[in-house]
This record gives structure tokens, C-alpha cells and sequence, in this order.
């Protein structure tokens, strides 16, 4: 299975019996066969009294279109077809009978022959019944050029909205229809794909990236092949443009961003990027989208609309609706900036800091353990890990090294050189492990300032080490050599009995199987057996070092 | 190209670009190198004073989250890392001091090792510059049995609102930690993919569909293989149903729909109906989406996240915010059905029609005539469409043959002749002809009702096709002969010079090679040089039939 469908000629039910189990709509009756959604509350003889129905619909395979944006000041209601394919007559006539009150019916078509046809008769027969109907058919396509019948696209959204704020408002029939085709008249619109829709249970056609599509998988009107966002957007509004400029229109714009269906929200999120950048923000009064709103399955492709904008648009697009995939109007502004604040306070680091000779000895000699040890901590990492965690302790040894060559860390006061070290190693060790050791560091620091004794201080860092780490004793990292050795501090043993301590815990991860945190919890048992954990191999050592100085 | 990108390298801030356009935030300047996007609005001195700051953040690569849900009601501010990895301690600090205030700030961190130690880093710090910091960890996916860090996905966006919701109420810092921390102990979430993403610029892993997918592209729990989308619905539904019953957690639920960021609409609009029926309407107090809302780029899956529904959560979720990739709660409820009023108010068929001999025999001649073209005309469609005119032309002349046989026409008075061929054809010819004809009946039909003359009634018919059809004289369709015949009849000729009229504009449709509406619009020029059109030669033999009569 390469997608989520069950069988394919439940499609389309399936979509719409989930549309109206979590929305406020009526259905008709499964057993009638027709595919009509209309908004719960409408009453043609209440509302319909003084307020348009407005109906749309056409083939189905372009969600959230149409059933998403039936609800109070958008569509009340509409017909579905099946995939790509145009309800039939009596299902358009059921709806109108179903809605149509004395206020009279608007229905907004799609120029495809068959929703005009099947549309059309409808409309012929209901006004043969008395009923007053109208018909918007919606040709926003400029892909074809001099096309005699341009088609209806994802635009037909924008006549949706204006029609139903213009209901709400109790406009009359004839001038909704007469504005409607005004706005018709101010937009256009431009598609392009990199690959084909596929209908369910059939494999995508192999096409080339086309220019110009619909939305029923009709073949573009050309091939193209774009190397990169900017250009398939450059291919998109460079003849929109020029259509729209031909017909004498000109920003700034309304501006839809329409996924056709296959596009993820990073790429989407690139294209109207993209699409700002190209048209320029001053050019962009409003953005619409980018989201699926009138897809063609799942088509990798996106379209673009431009409406030039007028007061009256605005403020019909901008009206609230319930219509739950409405994505609303986004105002454009170039984005506003402010400085970051990344001053140091309280910088431990400082130039011609004190130091303490006996001190700087026991660090060059834990800096040269590191150094040294650096292919053995690799090699044991390369069993469990990723291999890098000689490297990763020399890069913080040399972090150290450096400070201490430039004479920047206070050598001679043990809070201030912790807090130092915590600096250093959260800047230039890298890795989860620089972090962590930085958290025990920058903690003891503290812990120090507050005078507490150096196992006291140590393990208070620990204990931090742990919260944000996840990691507690047992689950095979450094802290299985830590905790033992800064226990023995405290208990107030000597550094040789905690640097034995350190080793015995180092020694113990070699029989811990299963890891519970840091990478290793994602490798097999067995690939673990008899690894001492390089991150408590290196505490060991560094113990150890300090111990026989 | 595959997808929608530009350099690979420049993805994150393209999008970041392009969101901080298109919302009321406010950016940190690029030159800082940090990714932080704040409230436009917000100030620390202000607002802070009186209201806990929400930040969140994470690698990038989830859009919308995180930026598309800082808003007022529900976070202050996001920092965003690159694709997959997590922000800097110093971006995160940066965005600390930026927003808190006196009330505090809260941070809302996804169980993942990186964001652990970089958020945890920067509050041990912003703590120690005296700011009031509180941490979240969220942990929602249950996909591996006892694990001791499950991984934050998805039902991340539940603690946003209800802590964004929370903070917009004034309440204070660690009581909003601990209902969020409540709210945490009542939901789990499971994922599964059919395909795992790929990162801008690489190809997409080969792998099987896994159950159990966290949202950094690591590898599921465990391979799976469904065969429709409502086993792999239970696939996830089962072991996540299992864990919340263990935690002593039982429905309704509050209930989450994410796409992982490769599912078409119409895929979740499947997903959604066959998870409402594996969980039961009644079981399901509200849906969240179905929408890509906590992404792994394009990955083509899903997840599930259920909430145990509790007052408080509903008040927090339901709330308004200004946060624009918050889809809002649906509620759900069984679908209410209506009764279509397919009703043939004017039915123009009955038993027992009176009969007119002279009529039946001219009926009979022409339903054999195209009975007898179908072969021919099917031929000649095949040229230039789908092949299928012949065959639709003998549906519609049977379905007249049935009812004439069985005396439901009534061959006596001419309106309701034509208005019973409309009704036939609309209901049994099928495709665009078929409705057309139906169109052309039903309006002629009506015109002789009107008492018109049978040539001013068929013309009155043919410009009704011409409206709702799109064609006009010369697009090379049934009009081309049409057209002349009926106007020789409205010039008061007879049949056979009708029938000459209709032959003459037959044949010059296959001089026609730029055709303008129907299907041959689509087809090549060259591919329709000396063809006739299918339908046109119908019109013509037809009124060769009558006249020959």
C-alpha cells in the first residue's frame, strides 16, 4: 500500500461521511445516492426568505473544496460528484429545491463542460418550478492563452466567499451575480506540478514537471523544468503577469497560494517565501494560504491567484465565516527585527585572570589524559555510538587548554573557574555530552559561590545533570563514574579512593546491556556486552589523573 | 527537481522569512545568527509583568510548528533550531530575556536529549540572572513499551494552548506547570508512516512502513505492512488504547489528527472518517484536524494523540487565539440526513400515453438510423475523442425505443413529446451529448408549451445548448448541423432542405481543424483534417431520416 485509501469507490463517501460527523451540516440520505452537504441550521423558508443560498460543487478529489467551506457566510451547501466527475442533474436539483427560498438560489460553477451542463439543466428545470436561480461560472484559468473557455480553478474560492458574505448582508440575487462577476473579471490564476495526481489505487502517471494545469489531471500546457522553487515560481507569475497586465489589471494584489494536493508545509512554506520576494511585499496586500484549498488529489503542484485589489473584496474576504477551511486573509508587512540579547553577564572569562600554579598543573595534567585519550574513548565509542567521543572530550581539553595558555581563566578561585569551564565547554565542546558537562559545571559554580564544600558542589551539579539529561545511575553514561566518585568526596575520602570509585563504576558499564538513555539506548543488548561506556571510561581517567598528581 | 526547494542550506529561513512576513511577530535580526520569533505585540514590562511568557521551539522541520502557533492565547515565542537539531543555549537565552517578565516564563520543551540540555542549559542560566524559568517536558509517545524517555511529538500542541490559554488568564507560573503537567499524565500519541521523510537535497530512505515513528525520521518500533487505510488506523489505534488503559485513562477523548506531512487531503479526509469509526462518535468528544499540525517534513504518515477529555482541558483547547495554525476543535456528532426531493414534478411521461401512428413510425426511423450509425460514428469519434459518440447516441435512441414501446411517450401533443425526451436523455444517454439533447428537448419543449412554431421552439432550444454548452456555429460539434437545419425550418423550407442544411454543415466540419469546445478541443489539429464530427453527422442522418420519411 503506498497510500491511505481503503477501496477505491468508497473514497469519496468516506470523506464526506467524516466531513459531516465533525462539522454542522445535513447530509442526504445515504440510500438516495446523491452527495449533497448543506449547513444544519439553513431554512429556505426562514433565512432563505431573505438571504441567497449559495451552492457550488463539481467532482470531488479537490478537499477541503467544496464541502469544507459550506458554513455561515461562505457556500450553504454543496454537491459532490465522484473522483473528477460532475454530480448529475438531479442531484444539483435536489439541492436547490432543498435550500432555494424567496431570496432566490446562486449557484457558482467551475467552467468544465460537464458541472455547466449538469448545473445548467438544473437551473433550466428549477426555474421551470418557479424557483429564482442564477448562475456564476467561474473561468479563472489564464493558462490557455485567448482560450474561448478558460476553466474554473482554486479563484472559484475567492467568489465562494464573496458570494456568501454578500448573502449574509441580504444583497439581492442579481447583485451578488452582477459582483460576483466583477471580481471574476479582476483575477487569474496559473498552476504547476511536478508530478501528476493518482487516483486511488492507480499509480501517478510518469510525466514531466508540467506549467498550466488544471485540476482533473488534464496535461499542462507545457513541460517544464525548473531547478529550483524561485524558478517554478518564475514560471507561474511571469505569464500570470502578463495575462493580468494584457487585461489592464495591476497590484497590489490579493494573493492566493493553493497546494494542489502534494506539496508538504516546508515547501509550501518556501514558495510563499518565494512568491513575497517576487512580487514584492509592497506589491501584496494580502496573502491567502499557503494551504490546500482546491487541490487535485494528491498532485504535486501548486497554484497561484491574483486579484486586484479593491475595498469591497476586502472587506468580503476578510468577513468572518464558520466555513471551517477558510484560512482567512494575512496581512504582508516587511517582518520586524530586534537585536538579540547574547551579552554575558556574569562572564567568568577575563583577560590576565589570577592563577594558581598547583592548579594549572592539575588541569594541564586532566587536559593531556584527555588529549591522549582520544582514539581509545573513539574506539569504545564506535560500539555503541557514533564514534566521537574521544574526539568530542579533546575538543573540550583544547577548549580549557586554550583559556589557560591566554591566562583567561581565574585559576586561583575555584567558583569563578568552574563557571569558566561551564562557559567553554557550552561554546566549543559541542555535542550532548559539552552541554551536559557545562550543566555540572555552570551548577557547581554556583553551588561554590554559595560555599558549599567541592563534593557538595559537585553533586549538586550532577543532580542537575541528571534532570536535564534523563539519565540516573545504571542507565550506562558518565554518570556511573561521576556519582560514585563525588559520594566518596563527600563521604570526605580521599581523591585516590574517589578515582577508584570513578573506575569501579566505569568498570560496572561494561556489564550494563541495556542503555536507557544518551544514543546507546537505541542499540542491541548484545552489542553492548563487556563496552565500558566511553563517557564514564573518560571520568575514570580524568579521576584518576587528578588522583596521581 | 523533486520537490519545492532552493538551496537546501537556506530552507529553514526562507520559511522563517516568510512566516514572520505574513504574521504579527516580530524576528530576531539575521546577522545575530539566532532564530527566535516573538509576538509582535508583547512586551516583557507590559503583558509579562501580569502574564507568564510560553515558549517552545525545537529543530526545525515540523511546520507549522512551531512559529504558526505563537500567537495571543497561546505561545509568546519560538526558537527554532535547523532541520532536525535543536537551537543553541544562546538562542534560547536570548529568547528568555526577551520575553520574560515578572510573572515568569515558561518553557515547553519535546522530550528529545537536545532540547532537553539546550533549554535546560539556558534556564539554569536565565535562573541564575534572577529571571523565574519553569520547564515542561512533554512525553507523549507511548510507541516504545516502558520506555524511560518517551519521546515529545505531537501532543505538544495541546500544552501550548492549554498553557498559552492559561498564561492569557493571569495564572501564575507554577500552577499553569502543573496543570500542564496534569494534562500531560492523561494523552498519549502513536505515529505511523508509509514513507519516512527526506531532507531537503537527499533522496528518501528506502524503508518499510513503520509503527511507532518519532518526528526526527528515526526508525519506527517495528515494520508494518496494511493493506487499507483503516488497518493502519488500527494499527496505531490498538497499542496506543492499550498504553492509556494500563495508565488507567478511558474515553471520551479529546482526539488528535496530525499528518506527519506527506498525506494528501483527501488521504486524511479517509483517515479521519475511519478513525471516528474505529473509536465510535460517541467515544470522541472533539477532533483536532485532521491537518499537518507537528510535521516530520514530508513524511507520509500519520499520528494519533488522545486526550482523556476533562472541563478544564475543553475550556483551555476551545478557547479563541490568534495563533494561526491552531485548527480549532471540531465537535462531533452522528451525521443528520435529509430526504432529497428527487420528485419529476412535471413528469412528462405516463402509462398508457395517447399514441399518434404517423409520429411513432418517424420515431421508429430515426431510433434505427442511429442504432444502425453507431458503428460509423463511434469511428469517427475515435479520431478526434474517446471513441464512445456511436454508443451514447444508441443509449439515447434506445432509452426512447423502451418508452415508446412501452406508451409512456406521448406521441399526440409535441410539448410533451419533447419534454419526455428530455427527461429520457437526461436520465439514460449519458455524458455531455446526452445532456445537451436534454437541454435542447426540455427548452424546445417548454417554447412549444409557449405555443412557438417547431422551428422557433428548436431554436430556442439550441441557444440554450449554446449557453450552458459553450459551443457556438464553427467549434466543430452537433451545433455546426443544428443550427442550418433549424433555421431552414424557421425560413419556413421544407424537411428535406432542412435535412440538405444539417448534410452541408456536417461536412464542413471536417474542414474545421480548430475546435473550440467539447472534447476535440483538446486533440491536435492535424488528427481532425477531413474528419467529420461525430456529432454533427448524427444531427444530419437524423433529419435525413425525417425527411426521407
Amino acid at each position: 500500500m503506498d497510500r491511505f485509501y481503503n477501496a477505491p469507490e468508497n473514497v469519496v463517501d468516506e470523506i464526506l461521511g467524516g466531513v459531516a460527523t465533525t462539522s454542522p451540516l445535513r447530509m442526504a440520505e445515504p440510500e438516495s445516492g446523491l452527495r449533497i452537504l448543506i449547513r444544519k441550521e439553513w431554512d429556505r423558508k426562514d433565512q432563505g426568505r431573505e438571504q441567497v443560498a449559495v451552492l457550488s460543487g463539481g467532482g470531488a478529489g479537490h478537499e477541503p473544496a467544496h464541502a469544507g467551506f459550506v458554513g455561515e457566510g461562505m457556500l450553504t451547501g454543496v454537491i459532490s460528484g465522484s473522483l473528477f466527475a460532475s454530480p448529475s442533474v438531479e442531484a444539483v436539483l435536489a439541492a436547490i429545491r432543498e435550500v432555494c427560498g424567496d431570496a432566490g438560489c446562486l449557484l457558482v460553477v467551475k467552467n468544465y463542460t460537464g458541472d455547466r451542463l449538469n448545473f445548467g439543466l438544473a437551473a433550466e428545470r428549477a426555474r421551470g418550478e418557479g424557483l429564482d436561480v442564477a448562475m456564476i461560472i467561474v473561468a479563472d484559468d489564464v493558462a490557455i492563452d485567448k482560450a474561448p473557455q478558460p476553466r474554473g480553478i482554486a479563484g472559484t474560492l475567492l467568489i465562494h466567499k464573496l458570494a456568501g458574505y454578500l448573502a449574509s448582508q441580504k444583497t439581492p440575487l442579481d447583485a451578488i451575480r452582477l459582483q460576483a462577476e466583477t471580481l471574476c473579471a479582476q483575477m487569474g490564476s496559473m498552476g504547476m506540478a511536478l508530478r501528476p495526481a493518482a487516483q486511488p489505487g492507480q499509480d501517478p502517471a510518469a510525466r514531466s514537471p508540467e506549467l498550466g494545469l488544471g485540476i482533473h489531471n488534464e496535461a499542462g500546457t507545457r513541460t517544464v523544468d525548473p531547478q529550483s522553487a524561485d524558478e517554478a515560481m518564475r514560471l507561474v507569475l511571469d505569464p500570470l503577469r502578463l495575462q493580468l497586465t494584457e487585461r489592464q489589471l495591476s497590484g497590489p494584489w490579493i494573493v492566493m497560494l493553493n497546494d494542489l494536493g502534494g506539496c508538504s508545509t516546508q515547501e509550501l512554506g518556501v514558495l510563499a517565501d518565494s512568491l513575497l520576494r517576487q512580487l514584492g511585499v509592497e506589491q501584496v496586500a494580502h496573502l491567502i494560504g499557503p494551504a490546500p484549498l482546491m487541490t487535485s488529489l494528491d498532485m504535486h503542484g501548486f497554484s497561484i491567484t491574483l486579484l486586484s485589489v479593491q475595498d469591497a473584496f476586502v472587506t468580503a474576504l476578510t468577513a468572518p465565516t464558520q466555513a471551517p477551511a477558510w484560512p482567512g486573509l494575512k496581512t504582508v508587512a516587511p517582518p520586524e527585527y530586534f537585536t538579540p540579547d547574547t551579552r554575558q553577564d556574569r562572564d567568568s572569562l577575563s583577560d590576565n585572570a589570577p592563577q594558581d600554579e598547583g592548579v594549572n598543573a592539575l588541569l594541564q595534567r586532566v587536559i593531556d589524559t584527555l588529549r591522549q585519550a582520544r582514539e581509545e574513548l573513539d574506539a569504545l565509542d564506535a560500539k555503541s555510538g557514533d564514534g566521537d567521543a574521544g574526539a568530542s572530550m579533546r575538543s573540550g581539553a583544547d577548549s580549557i587548554a586554550a583559556a589557560l595558555e591566554a591566562r583567561r581563566l581565574d585559576t586561583q578561585a575555584l567558583p569563578s573557574l568552574f563557571a569558566g569551564i561551564g562557559q567553554l565547554l557550552s561554546r566549543d565542546m559541542g555535542g550532548s555530552s559539552g552541554v551536559l558537562l557545562s550543566i555540572l559545571f555552570t551548577a557547581a559554580g554556583a553551588a561554590l559561590d554559595r560555599h558549599d564544600t567541592l563534593g557538595t558542589a559537585l553533586a549538586a551539579g550532577v543532580e542537575k545533570m541528571q534532570a536535564y539529561g534523563g539519565a540516573k545511575p545504571g542507565d550506562r553514561t558518565m554518570i556511573d563514574a561521576l556519582v560514585p566518585a563525588i559520594e566518596a568526596m563527600q563521604r570526605g575520602e580521599s581523591l585516590p579512593q574517589a578515582a577508584q570509585a570513578a573506575r569501579d563504576g566505569a568498570k560496572a558499564t561494561a556489564a550494563l546491556t541495556q542503555a536507557n538513555a544518551g544514543r546507546s539506548a537505541y542499540v542491541p543488548e548484545s552489542a553492548l556486552k563487556g563496552v565500558i561506556d566511553p563517557g564514564a571510561e573518560a571520568v575514570a581517567r580524568v579521576f584518576e589523573a587528578l588522583a596521581s598528581a
